[in-house]
C-alpha cells in the first residue's frame, strides 16, 4: 500500500506554503477541503484538470504540509493540516482561504 | 524619467500576491519596506542578491501590487501598498509579515 510522506511541523515554511497556494487549482483545492471540514476520499472533490496533473499538485500541497493524505484500506484519504498550519503560522492560511471566500472562486 | 507600470486595486489578483510573497528575496524585502513604514529610496534595503536580480524581483513585487515605485527628480522610491492590499484581501499580506516577524527571518 503506498505510504505518503508528510514533512513535520519543523520542516513547513511559509514561503513554501505561499508557493503551494499561490496556484488557482490548488487553492481552490484546498479552499474546497476546508468547506467539507472533514477528511475527503481522494478525487471527492472536483478539480478542473486531469488525474495526473491533480496529482502533482497534490503532491505540491503534501510537500509544502498544507494536506495530509493516508490510506486506509484500498480507500486514499486527504484533510487539511489547518490546525498544525494555524499554529505554527497564525492567521496566514485562514485569512488567505477567507480572501477566496470574499472573492467566491479563484479563476483558474 | 523612468515610468513605472503598477496594477490598479481590481487587477490585483490574490493568487498573484501569493506567489509574489513565495520567494524569500522578496518576502525579506517586503518585511523591510513594512519595517520602515515609510516610503524608502530605491537601493537603500541592503539585499542579499546581485542588482540585476534584485530589479527582478522589483518588477514581480511591482507588477503583484505589492509595492508602488515612482521617481521624484533623480530619486527612486518604494513604498507598499499595504493599505489596498488590506481592503482587497484583509489579514493576508499582515499576516504573512506577522509570521516572518515570529520567525525572525526568512532563510535565504
Amino acid at each position: 500500500m503506498k505510504q505518503y510522506q508528510h514533512p513535520t511541523i519543523d520542516q513547513i515554511t511559509l514561503t513554501g506554503i505561499l508557493h503551494a497556494l499561490s496556484d488557482p487549482v490548488r487553492l481552490n483545492f484546498v479552499r474546497s477541503l476546508d468547506q467539507y471540514a472533514t477528511e475527503q476520499r481522494c478525487g471527492a472533490i472536483a478539480t478542473p484538470v486531469a488525474k495526473s496533473t491533480m496529482s502533482h499538485h497534490l503532491r505540491v500541497l503534501r510537500e509544502a504540509g498544507i494536506i495530509r493524505t493516508r490510506t486506509e484500506g484500498t480507500q486514499c484519504l486527504t484533510s487539511l493540516r489547518l490546525d498544525e498550519l494555524e499554529t505554527k503560522f497564525p492567521g496566514v492560511v485562514k485569512s488567505v482561504l477567507s480572501a477566496v471566500d470574499q472573492a467566491e472562486s479563484v479563476p483558474q
